[in-house]
């Protein structure tokens, strides 16, 4: 059992919520906090043991917190996602296997496609693919996806190397539950051609950025970042290859974080507990 | 105020402890803890705020902790050290100039040098040099190392590229407070000409680590590692040159932790809570 | 066209091969060399462009190199391999779907696994698995494996996590041509359960190495290797779980450096031009 | 000797070098070559031991390079080096140390400081250090400056973390032999305060950037990068402290690339020889 609490700081807080886990015999695997001192918040991740019932704890922490206290309690169950991609395999190639072999940390529900490229490898494991092909009505593109998105239970929304931008509308729908990989170090390099820009700027690492998206693009809460080195001798292909590897470990990276319940997102930025 | 608590693992030590601190009225800024659950034991860091007295604090804590506990309560103050060297200046220059620009974490008290090469660099600093040279007798060697090491007031002895090897019975006498920096990437080469061995092996990275001393050469419990690339084109004298500034950024990363008072020794291991 | 180079070293041997290139009009793309001054080596790899027949290069690349020289010069086809698993499945789907979107640089000609495990994997992309389960005979075990692998043209045998010792009689038949990862950063922790033993000794770093296989179990030259951080907090396990991702990622990497006629191997080193 | 050579690319280039250099009876102990595709240019750099006179070496090799060719002979003499300062110790102790133990690959010949903090350090090592204090009129701080510098001969001037942005004007008076170390990885965080800036942005990794200055502000060409791993537990006072570790690190490969000869720079890139 995951239990992830967010809520104004305040001296005890600590003491009060293990205190009332040692008194319902809660078994604490392990606990990490977090408080952002500059914006009095306070950050926590338990995992807990117990073969208690755990429908009363929620209530009972919430009482003890500070008002507007955010507390989830996640079974140790699997999250569920939808994929979108584009023509490019890496990263969904990357998800297709781990959730096959079951080890994503979350059930793939479907994939959804902006080309048709994709479509095979997902038969190959099963997955359901929609073609969704834009033709010219982005409000309509949208709208289609957001029709097939309704048909399933999801968690979160992947966008693994989808290279449409969506309108702040469609964001709108999801909260911070829409992750992305962004095939550069951001925020260097945002928007388009990332690789040419750092080729022409003659970078000497390359790297990826996983972070939530929000209506303003490129600039949501960073999740995961990572870099490769890079020189004089790689040209801008090169550079796209090689980023390919760093994308696909990058959101493997993020995603198993999230999936986890170890990612906070508070203004434009992450509490990670490692 | 910085906290450290090591001792049996129990339910409800952190709400225990914080309730504790919270009731006195301590401001806790951090607060990382550890369980070694194959162990059981239980470890934790934590950095305080206090206007109030601490005299009674290390009293009330071992109350309400199992037996046998551990708590040691470091005011702010820095550690004390005495550093050995051979003639290698890269880590002892580091460690010199951090000390004078205060950023090292603790004072440099004296250096000790079992040849005269670094007296020098010594003395442009205003540290205390010895020269104890070897001379065929090793009882008597590290009896004029006590003799010198005994003038001084001390937290820590720290081997920045000693080349000699100390005696158990000299390491007896100092628990776990002598840190060494090993030019490899332990347990791999241990012992002499470590990089001379990396060579040979045709190794793609070479490596160093900072760990304790314990009588069991090479074998004490490991505080930091880290690597660098390396490949064909290095020569093992190359490997030398790049292995000085990795052990230069390992043993700096390691006693800037340990004087942090963040890492703890059981076993033959370390928990380092960052 | 790629053409390797591997001989005794001289003075002159570069001007009289990029001479005679230049003379017969091929367009040099790229050419790296490495002199093993100790051992008086000389190895050079060329990428060039011709529309000229390249028939007659060898025979005077020859004649123009000291005596016992090794020349090959590679048409840019893929490589074929055969890859031998047994139960993990990390190393063998990343190759897997490289191998499907042809982005490995070599053909996946069939797996032959010691266990049945991964056959779903395998005919999900309609390559060929072949189980061949050890019962107890060694020399029959190895008989069938060479059977199998008999039937099909390949340039390299893969271990992608094969976990039973082959014997000298049978890496004997194959010169160096079996690739291996191995789940540590050798030398350190070389034999049976790598990651219990880097748990036990609470090193700070885990990696692996991609390396030939010789008859001296885990000493055949290194091809590559990487480390990822580790820590306190993992538990045995955790590191299993964290090994295969880099064992994934340096077997991957070493892989592209081999099919790319990058990797030149004497005595027990490569040299690896990138 | 080194021998550096810059021009338009053309078939037959390496070997009509080489040629040239076995016939002098030049021993080549390395050599290494890259060409731009994109803008057709050619660079080399080799390594050669000779026991004959170097005289009319560059002008032979004039005589086969196309037109325009840039060829420099450098014997194995140390580089001058002009160092500027304003109060952080980090990077200007690190050379001085360096400097002090001949490892720097140049001489200091003296250090300017637009504020006196740094003075002691440079005594204590006997390198003369010149206050400049900025007093309210650019033109005349820079002319100080100039005046300074023109008492010394130098092969480059350092910016060891020197905060005073120079004017156009005073930057051409030195082509590309300025070296900046950058607090950040550029291009993100180019200007003021960057590690508030990444703070903020809630970056996962911190990085610094050596370059050459150009009278374009932090757009100079980009000797070498790196990073190290952030997250939200720093503070920005946290991310300046391990900005500092980074930074000595990459200005120090940076200057090491460029005291051996290494370093190319054409339009606004480098290429690195290693």
């Amino acid at each position: 059992m995951i239990i992830v609490i967010q809520c104004a700081d305040r001296i005890g807080l600590v003491a009060g919520i293990s205190g009332l886990l040692s008194q319902k015999q809660f078994n604490i695997i392990s606990m990490q906090e977090h408080v952002d001192k500059g914006e009095q918040l306070f950050f926590m991740r338990i995992e807990a043991d117990t073969t208690n019932g755990t429908a009363q704890l929620e209530k009972d922490l919430l009482q003890i917190l500070p008002e507007g206290a955010i507390v989830k309690i996640n079974p140790n169950t699997e999250k569920k996602v939808i994929v979108l991609v584009t023509k490019e395999y890496h990263c969904l190639a990357d998800i297709l296997v781990r959730n096959y072999f079951n080890t994503l940390g979350a059930t793939v529900q479907c994939v959804i496609g902006n080309h048709a490229t994709l479509q095979d490898i997902c038969q190959r494991f099963d997955i359901p693919f929609y073609p969704v092909i834009f033709e010219g009505d982005n409000k309509r593109f949208e709208e289609t996806l957001l029709e097939i998105i309704s048909q399933y239970e999801y968690d979160y929304i992947v966008l693994a190397k989808f290279m449409r931008i969506l309108s702040a509308d469609f964001v709108g729908h999801f909260g911070k539950r829409i992750i992305n990989i962004h095939h550069s170090f951001l925020p260097a390099f945002a928007g388009a051609s990332p690789y040419r820009q750092a080729h022409e700027r003659g970078v000497k690492l390359i790297g990826a950025t996983a972070h939530y998206v929000t209506d303003q693009l490129d600039e949501g809460p960073i999740i995961a970042q990572q870099i490769i080195p890079a020189n004089h001798s790689h040209t801008a292909q090169d550079m796209v290859k090689a980023g390919k590897e760093i994308e696909t470990a990058v959101l493997a990276k993020a995603l198993k974080l999230v999936f986890d319940d170890r990612v906070f997102v508070y203004k434009n930025k992450t509490v990670v507990l490692e």
